[in-house]
């Protein structure tokens, strides 16, 4: 399908920082073939008007578990340990793939109303999430949670599993596979040492959550003498592409090894601040040049999976933390939202920006609300104003996805009523 | 207007605790005449049909300043003084009334959309204000912002315009007047201990900001002894109705001050981060029994009017700076959003919360969104899931004001037109 986007304001890339222009875009098959002038022969086979618009980047939400957006509202207000131990875990364990399903459907239903095209998982229901992602249109990289002690076969088999859902979905480019050692604490030092030989061989990123909490910091230094951090770089998972989410409690050898092995960082704001563990010093790796991107980590401790809500929490927290107003910008935090994610999941040359060659993923805001209105200045609104219900139209490598406000591409009723359904039967749901 | 909402969902006080319940709700002319039971002799105008709807009482937003609206994103990521002096003051200085009055009509738009009933508003145009709350059906305290030096006629003029336009709308019974002494850096004690007396005379409440900032605690305490709290007390100024915006760096004895008084705090945490201040101890006045409610502030310092997005921050800031998961919870917060709110504003007889013979002032939310799906705890879903999009219809003061989502006593194009014109006229909008 050739698109174009006819006279529209577009953020775009300029010598490394984004600026809002207004022009025209034109889409064919997968691509964007042309910004400001048509492509050779172009003839349109649809025309969205930009008045009142405004395109974007879609947003890359680099961590999530989104099976979990069953679960939202289920445990709240509640310490860590209760809040895992006592209450979610519990439930997990009466997950069946069916009920992953819905629940990835429910997570991907939610954020691409909010804008995210591409989003980067770790869980064990791959295969449903898999599905879901292949049928929405949706853009993932999907990690096999992994948890293992040397070479136990628990391990092993969770290895084997992420290799065959690889190879199950080969021929879907929307869907690329990573390795998901879980963390330091489920994962001792040689499994991690087998995973990054596998991921290696495989060539495939590593995911992994890394300094959560100071406990698990604490357990780790005493256990190995090591940082998580650098448990993780003596184990030789960050010598390929790697992303790590929460890196909350770091200190500065930690941010030295995250910039020298060229490892992204993950925040997610509101699941550090919802579960006690604090504010990972985002101002600070930025300062070292290290590529930070933005997660929102499940929808159990957020509860929200909308990419909006946590650019503004991004934008707000670290200038009350330091006391400092200009510690972090608007600019920074949209360019970690976007093309930071893509980088951490290693598709900047795929996705990330409007550019001309890079996939048709894009979302469409109508700037005719109160949140987006006066347009004093549209990059500060996005972080500061927006709540993610401006978004109206959603592409994603070049398919419309969502238009005008319907998402085409998932039956939302039928998703409403089955997560219902499953958290009824789950004990979890209202009575209602 | 006689209005059913028949078999909805609705957030209910019991025993001082919100809980949820399926049941009917009638109102009749202003007010809220029946919850479960119809009154006698009822015949409904209007049904409105409660399936996979939830009603709630109507948020009171308690520290803002409406026409600031029109400053909308106009400058970010600046420390306090370059924000203040070298950006928001100048422009300020340009606008004229009837900009104020359009400034005024998008900050009621947006709140409106985001389910606000009521808000409290400090400012200088507080006729054009007041003319837009008349005008939209909403509800509001206006407090004329008052800067003195002892007996000055500066002062003396700005006290009289307050009495003026309290006279001016004795028949509006949507509209109550406030005096606004601005800040003790603005006020000297001389002038608050004149505007308390005049308080008094006039049966007036208080409306101040104190403890914004370190400098201004610095200050105050090093020119009078005394930190802004306690010299507000010393003047007088809270020996009737009092609230309180910022409190951000007060210690334990201005708590006291606080509780011993009865005074309300109004919190305001998306403008405390953005402007560099920090965080307002909020735990800590909640253990005390002092009465919290919520301001989002200006939209030149939030940038948002979105009360959902303010309960939010509050629900997640706390947690991450205590490292405390459990240090304020879902449903304290949506108290200081409702009953907290009215409590500040001496009106908790007549709204705040869904009784019999209070004013019928309500949000009602469409369920049926990602956001709110599952159903498995709405309360928490209110405060850490919703962005205030599912707001679809909301009544004040027994008014339709907004029908499943078209708001019906504003004209939306023509603000968003009138905004964008005046921007433009003062060099800070879009060019495009």
């Amino acid at each position: 399908m050739r698109i174009v986007l006819k006279d529209i304001l577009a953020v775009l890339p300029r010598e490394g920082q984004d600026v809002v222009c207004r022009t025209d875009i034109y889409l064919e098959g997968d691509k964007i073939t042309g910004i400001g002038e048509a492509p050779e022969g172009f003839s349109e086979d649809k025309r969205i008007d930009g008045k009142d618009r405004l395109v974007i980047p879609g947003l890359i939400n680099a961590h999530t578990h989104s099976y979990m957006a069953l679960l939202r509202n289920v445990a709240d207000d509640l310490t860590f340990e209760d809040w895992l131990f006592g209450h979610i875990e519990p439930i997990e364990d009466r997950l069946g793939p069916e009920d992953a399903y819905w629940g990835a459907c429910l997570a991907i239903l939610e954020m691409m109303r909010s804008g995210t095209t591409c989003f980067s998982d770790m869980q064990m229901h791959i295969h449903q999430t898999s599905r879901a992602v292949s049928e929405s249109g949706m853009r993932a990289v999907i990690s096999r949670g992994l948890v293992g002690s040397g070479a136990d076969e628990a391990g092993q088999t969770r290895l084997k599993e992420a290799y065959e859902e690889k190879e199950a979905w080969k021929d879907c480019s929307r869907l690329t596979f990573f390795l998901g050692p879980h963390a330091s604490y489920s994962c001792d030092e040689d499994f991690q040492r087998i995973v990054a030989r596998e991921a290696a061989r495989e060539h495939m990123g590593v995911h992994i959550h890394l300094s959560e909490s100071v406990n698990e910091v604490e357990n780790i230094r005493s256990q190995y003498g090591a940082s998580p951090i650098a448990l993780a770089k003596r184990a030789g998972l960050f010598d390929g592409l790697a992303a790590v989410a929460h890196c909350v409690h770091v200190d500065g050898v930690d941010l030295d090894i995250l910039k020298e092995c060229q490892v992204s960082v993950i925040t997610n704001p509101a699941s550090n601040m919802k579960l006690g563990n604090g504010f990972a010093p985002v101002p600070d790796m930025l300062e070292k040049g290290i590529n930070v991107c933005i997660g929102t980590d499940g929808a159990a401790s957020n509860n929200s999976l909308n990419m909006f809500h946590e650019m503004n929490l991004l934008g707000l927290i670290h200038k009350g933390v330091r006391q400092k107003a200009d510690c972090v910008s608007a600019r920074e935090i949209f360019r970690m939202a976007t093309i930071g994610g893509a980088k951490a999941l290693g598709m900047e040359k795929e996705t990330g920006s409007i550019e001309v060659g890079k996939k048709a993923d894009l979302a469409i805001l109508n700037l005719r609300t109160p949140s987006m209105t006066p347009r004093n200045d549209l990059l500060a609104g996005l972080c500061y104003s927006a709540n993610g219900s401006e978004v109206e139209t959603v592409i994603i490598d070049g398919q419309i996805t969502m238009e005008e406000g319907k998402v085409l591409t998932l039956d939302e009723e039928r998703i409403y009523g089955e997560v219902e359904r499953i958290c009824r039967r789950l004990g979890i749901g209202m009575k209602d």
